[in-house]
């Protein structure tokens, strides 16, 4: 049954440990590994590269798809192997690691990495780590859960390192359509006209004579650690469905919507979630991610289709996916991110696009990325790709953190991930802005009216009133935009408990 | 010689007044307007609209490709008769208006404004009033010096004035390439596959009825505001063909580079100007204005194409350009600023982009259009649709302003309209700042090292090393990230004398 798994013959004598895999590489080294939103890194490498540097230590630029299952971020930035990462990460230990400044993390459109390297303009990859399906008669490689930018590291490294997970079903093997755009300047249009598109290979083509070592693995993906849906994201789902809705009405979207993009993360999968209870129905995807929600609306026969770069699961989901993987295959589809997330494809199809603010302004630009304006969280990933070439562009946020401690609709964000420019549409439990063909005072009022929980609401249209009589396009009372931003970090609250419930 | 110019005979009876002709147009409406960078627009008509606004109020919507000429902006503001305005402009009055909230202004991707009209995300255009050189047999227009928005704004209204412009030259016939993306679900790719593409046809479709009224007029395009190179642009441009040729030594370009886009404006220009004495040869241009700099390297041969959405020239270019479009014309295309600022098309040629900033930040967040976080100047225009697409993105600015009272490069930008993530290279007189595969914190060191002007260098470091103790991916003071916007407001300088001579 092996033979399966790795076909071609010549190739059996690179069987090896992941330690002995790990020994190529080397202090200094860029290694690019599989991995995308936890689904599909190579899971043994990793590791036996922390516990050497642990007893002899190294420091590697990492490059993923990105996030990673296992704990390997933090696995390896405990063992100090980690100089550079990008270009994502959600990794608590890692996050800290990059906000004290021992990791540089270099914090990507996911589109853009593989495009980057490919023009020498990042230092060039030494090694690739790719987490495989089989091998075939060629050598060519078929990735597992994720695609991520496995197929252009394999591509570009001169050295491959493949992981074949036994665990991962064989019956992967076609879900995948790798393809790699042409060299300029006689680059060509990329030929995805819908979801469901296939313009590649089912596989990564490399010559089996770069592949310097295999390792044989065994673990499943980490489950996915998204929360189930609650009441306010139940709300959220609820206004944004009733939108839709109207939108239909006017004749502006049809019932199947257009192709569907939803973040990672709890809100926005939530938000899909309760699409299942609407009339909507012959709904496509062109995502990079594919999370529970997906396959609740293929079971409920609302998704036709869903491309995306991977799928992320829970331990629930993952069990009943994978073992139902043939049934499913014929309506799935994953690519590299750089075709998942392509601006040319997003702004072609149409998408609809839902990704989760951090925390937003008044005006409508949103931060994804900065807690405070200063420590990163996890990264921009795909939001950025999505939401300036959607269709329409949706933020999807709770109106509250920390039991009230934080709105997330303040004065002026503390960073900016999305301009206004990129964003359409507003959603919090408390109700839907939509900002289309709005001025930025317009925009202000309406979000304001509609998104703000009601302990800010006074205190925030008090500054925009205040900040009017300067006048500007877009208000401000500049010595005070960051100031709840201040106030939190002084006091760990955004307002004292009596302004916040004005 | 005028049947020439118009060459339907049943429309010659359209032939009205431009008073007439602005009848059609009513107080509430919107209305789409040929004119992009002071090139090309209708010029009777506006003006016969504000006549009339002035005697019997009126306010519409005006839509534009991008700035107007002939103060076209300036009296209809006047008048009283603009309630909306979108998606650019650039004129002192106009700019005043917005800014005290008489106008709404719409500040959109140059890309992106037909995209959200013919999809109804936008009101749609009552009248269109276009600039022809001439309407063919068969009721197409042929357009002037710009496209800008002007053919899908003469495509979804269901009236159109057209006002034939003598001045322009009949020559101009054959120049433009009009080209519409097809309709979703079933839309293709953009056929550009370089520069000298030509995809569509050279005159804007639409059927003899729509054409409700024709205006002659005989006034040519206002001249282009932009100043000549001096010695601070002449060092931008040193710095960043150094930078190039660099790049061609280490083997990432050759020496005809990628096709080059350069935003409107005085270094911009002068940097492309520049260019006319560097070994670079057998250049190309994909951009949205072309400006002199684009017919000087042509007449040294340096550049062998350029596309553009318009042609804004001084008076003395203006005169030599227009006199010998038959010889230009081989070289030249212009299009709707759809397709010459689609990202699809952008990220396809890897396009060096260069763009004109009005404040960077330590981390290299560029503001191009706030003063001071509030007041809009002019607008993102199409700076968003090159930065954010291009091989490599590019953003020059002189390091100080107001004698120096303020500092181009800040703490923290007061308003974002370019993220880090889109933002490769930085350049002022100073010098050059590489900041591509860097973390924030390096960011900031070699944009304080390299690109701030030594009055304000050391406050800045001091700034940076504040910061630097408090922890962060992007270390802030957030209490003092706006302090020196503030200060500017209250003092009339960013920092007190004194301190900027630290």
């Amino acid at each position: 049954m092996f033979r399966d798994r790795l076909r071609n013959e010549k190739l059996w004598d690179r069987i090896v440990t992941a330690d002995e895999a790990a020994l190529l590489i080397t202090d200094g080294m860029t290694v690019g590994m599989s991995g995308f939103t936890r689904a599909g890194e190579a899971k043994a490498v990793p590791l036996a590269l922390a516990e050497r540097a642990r007893r002899d230590p190294l420091r590697i630029t990492l490059m993923t798809g990105a996030s990673l299952g296992h704990n390997l971020d933090r696995t390896l930035v405990e063992a100090h192997a980690v100089a550079r990462r990008l270009p994502f990460q959600s990794d608590p230990v890692m996050r800290g690691a990059i906000n004290v400044g021992e990791v540089m993390f270099i914090d990507q459109h996911l589109s853009e990495t593989v495009e980057t390297l490919r023009s020498g303009q990042l230092a060039p990859v030494d090694v690739a780590v790719i987490e495989a399906t089989a091998i075939t008669e060629d050598g060519s490689i078929v990735p597992t859960t994720s695609v991520g930018n496995s197929a252009s590291f394999a591509i570009l490294a001169p050295k491959v390192i493949v992981e074949i997970n036994l665990s991962q079903p064989e019956a992967l093997e076609g879900l995948h359509d790798i393809y790699i755009p042409t060299k300029r300047p006689s680059r060509e249009a990329i030929p995805v006209v819908a979801p469901d598109s296939r313009i590649g290979v089912p596989f990564i083509p490399i010559p089996a004579e770069k592949i310097a070592a295999i390792v044989v693995t065994q673990s499943s993906d980490s489950a996915s650690t998204v929360e189930p849906p609650d009441a306010e994201t139940g709300a959220i789902a609820g206004h944004l469905t009733e939108f839709l809705l109207n939108e239909v009405r006017r004749g502006r979207l049809t019932e199947r919507l257009q192709p569907l993009q939803a973040g990672i993360g709890t809100i926005a999968n939530a938000v899909l979630h309760g699409f299942t209870e609407t009339p909507f129905h012959d709904l496509t995807m062109y995502s990079e991610v594919l999370q529970d929600s997906t396959f609740e609306l293929i079971d409920v026969g609302k998704l036709n289709f869903a491309s995306g770069s991977s799928m992320t699961l829970s331990t629930e989901k993952h069990r009943s996916v994978l073992s139902e993987i043939e049934h499913y295959k014929q309506r799935l589809v994953l690519r590299p991110q750089e075709i998942s997330n392509h601006p040319e494809v997003i702004r072609r199809l149409g998408i609809i696009a839902i990704n989760t603010a951090l925390e937003l302004d008044i005006y409508g630009n949103v931060n994804s990325t900065h807690v405070g304006g200063t420590h990163m969280m996890n990264g921009i990933g795909g939001s950025g790709d999505f939401a300036r070439n959607a269709y329409m562009s949706i933020f999807v946020t709770k109106s509250l953190a920390k039991d009230g401690a934080i709105s997330r609709v303040v004065p002026m964000v503390s960073h900016v991930d999305h301009t206004e420019h990129d964003v359409d549409i507003l959603v919090t439990e408390i109700g839907l802005a939509d900002l289309r063909g709005l001025a930025p005072r317009e925009r202000a009022e309406v979000i304001i009216s509609n998104c703000v929980h009601p302990s800010y609401r006074e205190v925030l249209k008090d500054y925009y009133q205040r900040a009017l009589l300067r006048g500007g396009h877009t208000p401000h009372l500049i010595e005070e935009a960051l100031g709840w931003h201040d106030n939190l970090r002084r006091t760990g609250r955004m307002l004292s408990q009596r302004l916040s419930h004005f």
